[in-house]
């Protein structure tokens, strides 16, 4: 068994809380919080300790690692502390917004060498699994196209948007990662559009809720990112990877399969999986028993602070080109 | 080129005048009808001589071979008199309602050999074709359940019912020839249970609007038809073989297959293909291809007077069926 | 907070367990079994006590209510027990394979009516659910045609079909209560033909492997059940009903939902969902969920023991049928 | 009925020859090649007489409109020979591969102002004229995307590569011009970009073969094109439109709908519709239909050589923006 201190009690925490009480090699130990309130409500409802001080839970030895569920200003400081007590770290992405501060994350994971991993669940996600197993496994021969799909049933609030870092950073950087981690590549030059087509609040604000991204591999591979803000239909989710020898799609979610046929349409009238909460649910049980699974082994998790800073790097020469009008090289 | 006289210029002759033109091999030679006006009228679209003199029609050189399109109570009669005369006859199904009167037909043409084809037309179907060849090629290895879905969009007039033999001889005959053609076997057992749920004038005429039936063939296959008057949706026609090895299926058509997602569900809007005639459009063609194959080549056709009285038969048998409540062997 | 003795650590039981701890509402107190070292083994898995006496086990007052997961030939004795200490009671189908026994288990509730869930769980599955109460939302119209299909992976040891109570009985029954329970009726009449396809152990058995049965409802609606001991595709579950307006279907699950597209064809190459654990496994604690509701209501729960009886009167008629070659009136 | 003129009796012409004769209201007149025996030869296919001589053709009372399906080089001379006898003409597309010699012909027209129809035949196809209406009758909203795949089968000779005009204007002119038809828009920015991964004579000629381009339009809609000269599974052509009230998709199509289901997938094992004259048959037809309709109606028709201008300028920014690396401004 892996003891675990849950660093936060928000609404990340509690989607980890209830992931950690379902493996069954992991063990909540504590949860953290400044907010000593706070902490006591989420241990109350997944078990575990509740404690306000940081340093008391890192010295505690049933503490065998750490989940950075808090947020995302706070990242830093916690992975600088963490790291220094030694304790392997899962940390909820993004590391930081700012390409300063996710540098100096992953100084000090250089400095004091834990198991690091970040939190990019999609990676986790069966579909999305596959699809990467497959094409690593060159089920398709060489990729030529990569596209994948993203589009959120509704606008944020203004006040979430205008601390998000930007369109790009915010939210294509989970296509951006996917499409590095698919393709096993370093993008070489990346060309975005956006537009502001439904909340004018996000276009005063000189952001965009509809984008296009390219992105050109080192291969040839050209990867295409659909990004808005508004869906619909719900929660769109998709990729598609076109290599040589042939494609593979994944397919949206619903909550269940009822088809009907009336005198107007053949329809699935079920929505889609309302936000990523719901359409991910697993890939975050999935991220975590990677966690275990690598702290068990001794080795770096598949997904770690140097994929976060490259889909960063990536983010924003993303929102470079869209606000320049021009392809950006890397 | 093969120089065709089609006897009829009622509906079904309008069906097979233009597939006919269609056709690079056949020539449409003389349009025969009792009614010489409504001959003149069918010539005048799709070519030809008319004529109300059967005698002179077949004794036309240029006429190689008889499409009969005429009502079926003449069948018997059109039958004798082409057999007679020598000519290969392609006649729409079925011969006749009566089990006399189709064993007479076959009297006939065993008095009288000529090629022979009933339009069976729906083996012709691509998706029906391709289903049976991979059936016969042991794809799915031995059968064990064969299923067909023939669901009509509306039920029609109480006197076209009233004429037509019952539900399961006017109907059911097709779904039963499918089942006998793609087994390559003759039921040995069957069990019909039918109910009137749409019409109520086709229940005080004695006869059924909904049936289930179950065929048990000698391999120990099961086969199961289901046959409405109504379908909400349209022209509901599906086939489903389970064999040993796996699954086929045949869907639905639609005249374009665009999909709409939006707030209440996904579907696509196209209504199914109407009823038989554009379902089975391309069937009619094909049918009479491979009647121009076959007396081409000097054999048979694929589809013969004795599929037609099994079919007959075990329809007949169907019907028995339902009304004693009970199962009957062949 | 309901607490729960669990009766038997076997198969069912180790469905359970799991599902009781994930119920926020449910509090496993106990798990019993004859076999003490058993039972033991099960509570370090699930936690509670464990118990090898029932009469300590049902005069516990921390135990509100039961949950029989034991083999079947032991469910009328826990029945009695239970229902005579006054214990609210979740019993896995069926009650008993015989109609007497049966009869005693409903003879038992009258004199001690204590709150009794049969657990038929398919009713509790997302897919069934919303067809079951779009049909009774009257959102397609009277029934006219209602069809289960179960194939089942493949065929199991002929031990455990000697013991079966025939395919009908052990496993039709399931595809006969949804059939009730969707319909709303109680079947006057069945058909039922079988053979004999897969194992010929089982023939050799006197029963069958492959079936198709008729049922017919008071309403004139029509049931088809579509039963098979093996399917090379995996576990085919699949529900229609046609209705005057239209029609619902539910599709079969598979893990992922990754679509291939190559030169030979465009394929989902996932496999179902492997058999009734896999498939149905949400349905297990949406049932508990039922009988928690229930409980806590006073009220009865929605799947019974006369539920239990009549789909066993109907299966027992199927078996009679399709030996007898003739349609059974109930 | 139109007397039709058909110039040219290479590929095209004999996807015009059959369409022209299965219209009920128009008449091959005439089919005219310079070299007189292939114009004969396609005359005995398809009826009309053979004229190597274009002015004969062009007096010949009977001749009410042209449609020319000659090479590309000779549109202008063509068009120029034809406006000024004054006939009406449906020309192959493209007009010209060069915009000097498109503005020429557009300069003719206007001389000459005769009814001019540019065959555009991918707007015709029945999936994607009910698109593009439903989008203009705002069943989606306003657009935010539009997504164009067209991937071929296989690359083209090296020669014809040569001669082609680049990937953009040989290919994603068709893509083009359906964004500006769908989305009645003209682009004010085009980014391009492009990889050789199939076959490297075409890189060495200085040409791509799989490209990604993003099209901005006044609106702020974005459109993204995918075009791949390669493509395992066949011939791949779809749309996606996706506006504030949902999105319509079309799909790819199959000579059969057969499903088949086995042990290690479930599959459509059909092949797609091989290239652009089996996929996009229909369209021809009922783009000479609207020809027919726009000359009877003394209107223009709904494709002109102001669409074809339009597209070509877009595919030469696109080819500009691929070979300069950055966004072009139309």
């Amino acid at each position: 068994m892996l003891g675990i201190a849950l660093l936060g009690s928000g609404r990340m925490a509690h989607v980890y809380g209830p992931k950690i009480n379902a493996h069954p090699m992991l063990d909540l130990v504590t949860i953290f919080n400044p907010n000593l309130e706070s902490a006591q409500r989420a241990a109350s409802q997944y078990g575990g300790q509740a404690s306000s001080d940081l340093e008391v839970v890192l010295a505690d030895p049933r503490v065998d690692a750490v989940v950075i569920a808090t947020p995302t200003t706070t990242h830093l400081e916690y992975i600088q502390a963490c790291a220094k007590a030694g304790k392997p770290i899962y940390c909820e992405k993004p590391l930081d917004q700012s390409l300063e501060r996710t540098q100096a994350c992953l100084t000090t994971l250089e400095e004091h060498p834990v198991p690091f991993m970040l939190g990019f669940n999609r990676r986790f996600d069966p579909d999305v699994a596959q699809l990467q197993a497959a094409v690593r496994n060159n089920e398709i021969g060489a990729l030529t196209f990569l596209m994948s799909w993203s589009r959120e049933p509704a606008p944020p609030p203004i006040e979430y948007v205008k601390r998000s870092g930007g369109y790009f950073v915010d939210a294509s950087i989970h296509d951006i990662d996917l499409i590095c981690w698919i393709t096993g590549e370093r993008p070489v030059e990346v060309f975005a559009a956006g537009s502001c087509l439904f909340d004018p609040a996000i276009g005063e604000n000189g952001d965009v809720d509809a984008t296009m991204t390219t992105l050109k591999m080192p291969s040839g591979c050209l990867a295409h990112i659909n990004n808005s803000r508004s869906c619909a239909y719900g929660f769109d989710q998709r990729l598609e990877a076109f290599g040589r020898d042939g494609m593979l799609q994944t397919s949206n979610h619903r909550d269940n399969n009822l088809i009907r046929w009336d005198a107007t349409a053949t329809q699935a009238k079920q929505p889609l999986k309302h936000f990523f909460l719901e359409r991910y649910d697993a890939s975050f049980y999935f991220a975590l028993d990677e966690f275990y699974q690598a702290v068990s082994e001794g080795r770096q998790p598949s997904s770690t602070q140097h994929d976060g800073k490259l889909a960063l790097e990536v983010a924003l020469a993303c929102e470079r080109s869209r606000r320049e009008g021009r392809a950006i090289s890397l």
